[in-house]
């Protein structure tokens, strides 16, 4: 058996699990770092591996697009291409084709979009989505599913969650069909589809290698709304006993109430004994809440994005390393981290490097940033399995929103 | 005694030697990677470490301008600043402020000149050089020279030499005056001058750190008129028992065999006893060629430029990873280079990095570049040592030269 959830000990919701995948185990709660196109911007696998990242996201829609993931596979698929032996899960690209407003169309059998590379007619299908992700070849994979903005009425909501449904089958059936059939899932609805939306049964791919088994995981939606969420989680969970659990459409521009809201909800309606992945958080605060409310797994650019910026995390709060202040500061960026900018490089040195727009400075503080997610999840899964997660969570909370911009 | 320069062996003109120096030990010959603003760009000082890189370069004018060598005095000097224990070279920035063509007016105590990022007035003299060399407290600083095109005519490159002549004297004694008493040099004119260029003592800066004893190294100018070269050459040798020597005004726009013809000369002129830096040379063909002619020391931006650029070289030529031929290529870049590029990442993916403007293909071909040109002259120091490097250099020579382009 390739995928595997051992739940080791529960705090209140949090958990303390271990995800087993076909690339090695995930110990959770756990950050993963965000290679949309085969590559943690400016890190390299091994800055990954020496902070002990345990997962890596990378993104279908981005790599379907460049350098195209039928060439990903030849190359021996996305563990070689980018040279990380860890697990990896992909995103679908749902999320990517419904933000290219005005450059898709959406019928109830796929969505018609615009590269935004080159303006290129393509369509994404249920199906389709489904070969790009085993020609990738990560060890998750989530479904294609329909996004809406956070702040969607219910009735749009409800549209898109239910087709999400409908479009979790069809993914279910092509997944299998690809040859995926090892407790992949065991979607009971699956034999009913035997060809691809347009009639078609579109050729299997060889493979040049072996493809490990991948897990294909559904995605709650349902937007703010919680009878939506409660219903979307009872149909999935009752449509097969998947390998785990996506929840989508969070972290999308509603507020910070409303998603631990919806959290709370779909808490109650997975169960235990499965991995959840909250799509898309986060920052340091919403992880330390969201474990709070059961989440096991999580991903967002932020981390990256914003040490490409200039902006650090820390036990303190947000930094900003170009401000004048820190022009003579001897100080690591957080004297509490441990990971390889702050045990080596001074605030200053940080700061000279991003004035002076040199490339270590976007180095060194993606590192830092990613390592600061990795480890909070480190100390997070610590505090559940010795008993103290509740009254850690607090305290942590309370350090962190205590000073928004400490003094240098 | 903090500096030596022991000869190994000898194969013609080249080489094989080690220079100690207060951060441990160079075999020469050796490639120094350019670190302008206290960072090798792109590249960590792990890289370095892990590549054996054994001495760097930074810039004096550079990094008097931004951060400011008082600011990197006060955090430690460049050592701990940048994080790189092994040894430095510092550039006293008389080619950059020589290269302000419009922005500076020269006379025979100093230059004055605008800032390239803010346009504000500064002025250097020998001595203020000197100060902001002993600020950054790298182990090897070079003198402020007057560096004039490579074209230039006889006349011009006399006023120009014997200038330089003038002003390392002054450097020297201003070297001293600031502590730098342990064998620095053996100069014998430099009590003649006790007081800086304008007639006043500036204050010796204390230091927060114990300052290593620095060697001076004069450059020998004279462009490509072997005349003045020998007379540089002369004239310095003469005026001191220096450390060491740099041979400054070349690979600045004359011919390959007007650079080869006055190596030939300057390596009659110098000590065999000390070591010999060709300053900003260079490209892979151009370090085999000026190793045969007595060369030690050599560094060019050009590995991390070119790297940033997307090209590489190879051992049959260079290769730019953007060519449409590599799209497939699961091949290395260079099937006998042991850098972590070549040993992890396909052609493909380098090409994928490039297109897709990701930072991490900037840092894989810089690494690659420059322990190209580390490893290469690695290489030639053992072909010294075994007595065959008049065949090795040929032999390399006829590879590198013969398939510029090569099939992919």
């Amino acid at each position: 058996m390739s995928f595997d959830f051992t739940l080791d000990t529960t705090s209140g919701a949090a958990r303390a699990a271990r995800f087993d995948t076909p690339h090695g185990v995930v110990e959770t709660p756990a950050f993963m770092a965000v290679g949309t196109l085969a590559t943690v911007k400016a890190l390299d696998p091994r800055d990954l591996r020496a902070m002990h990242a345990q997962m890596i996201l990378a993104n279908a829609y981005h790599l379907h697009l460049r350098p195209g993931d039928e060439l990903v596979r030849e190359l021996g698929g996305l563990h070689e291409f980018m040279q990380w032996d860890g697990p990896i899960l992909t995103d679908s690209g749902g999320f990517q084709v419904f933000s290219l407003e005005g450059l898709r169309t959406i019928d109830e059998d796929g969505v018609d979009f615009r590269s935004h590379l080159d303006g290129s007619k393509r369509r994404f299908t249920p199906e389709s989505v489904m070969r790009i992700e085993r020609n990738l070849g990560a060890d998750v994979i989530m479904q294609f599913d329909h996004v809406i903005p956070g702040q969607s009425n219910e009735t749009d909501a409800r549209e898109a969650s239910e087709r999400s449904i409908r479009w979790l089958i069809r993914c279910e059936a092509e997944f299998r069909r690809l040859g995926n059939v090892e407790r992949g899932t065991g979607n009971r609805s699956s034999e009913l589809l035997a060809a691809t939306s347009d009639g078609q049964l579109a050729s299997v791919p060889s493979f040049p290698f072996p493809v490990p088994a991948q897990a294909l995981f559904p995605i709650v939606q349902g937007g703010i709304h919680a009878n939506l969420r409660r219903e979307a989680g009872r149909a999935i969970t009752s449509s097969g006993d998947w390998l785990g659990y996506g929840i989508g459409g969070l972290s999308v521009g509603e507020s910070k109430p409303d998603m631990y809201a919806m959290l709370d909800v779909v808490h109650e309606e997975l169960p235990q004994d499965r991995p959840r992945y909250l799509m898309g958080v986060g920052f340091p605060e919403d992880l330390v809440e969201s474990v709070r409310r059961g989440v096991d797994l999580f991903d967002c650019v932020a981390p990256t994005r914003m040490g490409r910026n200039g902006t650090a995390f820390t036990s303190d709060g947000r930094v900003n390393v170009r401000r004048a202040e820190l022009r003579a500061d001897p100080g690591p960026l957080d004297e509490t981290c441990e990971c390889t900018t702050c045990t080596r490089f001074s605030r200053a040195y940080l700061r000279h490097l991003f004035v002076a727009d040199e490339i270590l400075g976007l180095r060194l503080l993606s590192l830092h940033n990613v390592h600061f997610l990795v480890a909070l999840m480190r100390r997070a899964r610590a505090a559940i399995l010795d008993g103290s997660f509740d009254a850690w969570s607090r305290d942590w909370l309370a350090r962190y929103h205590s000073r928004p911009t400490p003094v240098p």
